[in-house]
């Protein structure tokens, strides 16, 4: 290997180097900011919401450095195999990340109009589903940066469970609602921070199948099993993803 | 040019030509189970619902094909410049696409289950909240496959329109729950089945962004004016874009 080569091959290291810090940068914050959001929900600490609401920012402009960098390195070193899969997995995992900041953003905000309301018993069962929505990024990520496919596809699976957890507390709010219909203003926030947490869970997954594609090289097959709202009329949607 | 060059860029051509025809396919389809979504919901049209929901799987596979498509490209063709925009912007654009249909099948899931409740008659105002994303979603695959960033442009600025009537909306709904409680189901639905529908403009102000970073390599300042629900503490929010 001549000298120029060896220069090459080190600044390309430098550049794939870069993307991959920031994304770990940014899903670092993304899952503090989740959990600040679930504190001060559970807390009613507007300080801290406010803080979180503000620190979506910091997400938002990691997503756009990720974004340059990744067309960057696609235009001048042409990747190909495992390292174009990094590339584009970076770039798809860094909107998955923005949205679940977002997300987080969005629980905050709603958190600093309940505190303005009387408090509803139901935001503790809310912020455990909070917890374990948290629980679900902290591992993708982890499974993202270690390169374990495996782990990926555990946090995927348990996808199944926070959509019952999260149908299950749709329809208590409901109940709480029709038996105290003065609980229906903070209630209502309550089902939008419920759905957005169960909403992170669906973006968690998004990331463990990218994980896995990135590692492996496949895609996995739609076999998640999706309870149909449609086949239970009578009740309740709540595995719906959307 | 020698006979195997000629080759190379025609078969080049023809590879980034798949990738457009597979993205405007998905958009027109993405389009098409949007209108199908509000007439349902319009007409209490429970055949057509299910037809939006089952049709999903089609969006979701033509995502799949322009994922697998762009990656080919990418890998051999090493594109630069307006190619590489093109490319990358195609995958983005792609799943952007994808959500609009998840939210459209989402509302058709949704009116699946209010026609099994009383009918309210703010579905009615919820019909026309939709016909307004429709629109920019048609304007907007309009502006991408035209090449036409100042349309792109035009599109970007009409969310905040959309936002301002959802978050009407979303107070007069509430309203109605809490003057007749026995609404509360149906209404909660009708909650949701708005909150979609602004979800899909903010999906066609992402497709507005790119277009004009596709065709004029630039970013867009985020200069879009988000009115802030913390500053309305006593109100509703409605202005965020969860």
């Amino acid at each position: 290997m001549s000298i120029g080569e060896q220069h090459i091959v080190k600044s390309y290291d430098i550049e794939l180097g870069k993307l991959g810090d920031a994304l770990a940068r940014m899903g670092g914050l993304a899952e503090a900011q989740l959990a600040a959001a679930i504190e001060a929900l559970e807390n009613r600490d507007g300080e801290q919401a406010a803080e979180v609401v503000g620190g979506d920012a910091r997400i938002d402009s990691l997503d756009a450095f990720i974004n340059e960098q990744a067309i960057k390195v696609l235009a001048l070193r042409a990747p190909v195999a495992d390292d174009l899969r990094t590339v584009v997995t970076a770039l798809k995992i860094a909107g998955e990340i923005e949205r679940v900041g977002d997300l987080a953003a969005n629980v905050a905000k709603r958190s600093l109009v309940l505190n303005q309301l009387p408090p509803v018993a139901q935001t503790r069962s809310v912020s455990r589903l909070g917890r374990l929505s948290l629980a679900m990024v902290k591992d993708v990520l982890d499974a993202y940066l270690g390169g374990d496919s495996e782990r990926a596809l555990v946090v995927r699976d348990r996808d199944q469970e926070l959509d019952e957890i999260h149908s299950a507390l749709f329809r208590e709010i409901l109940t709480y609602m029709m038996e105290d219909p003065r609980t229906i203003t903070p209630c209502s926030h309550l089902l939008f921070i419920a759905k957005n947490l169960e909403r992170i869970g669906d973006h968690a997954t998004n990331i463990a199948e990218m994980t896995h594609f990135r590692i492996t090289g496949k895609s996995l097959p739609e076999e998640r099993i999706k309870c149909d709202t449609a086949a239970s009329l009578g009740g309740l949607p709540g595995h719906d993803t959307i």
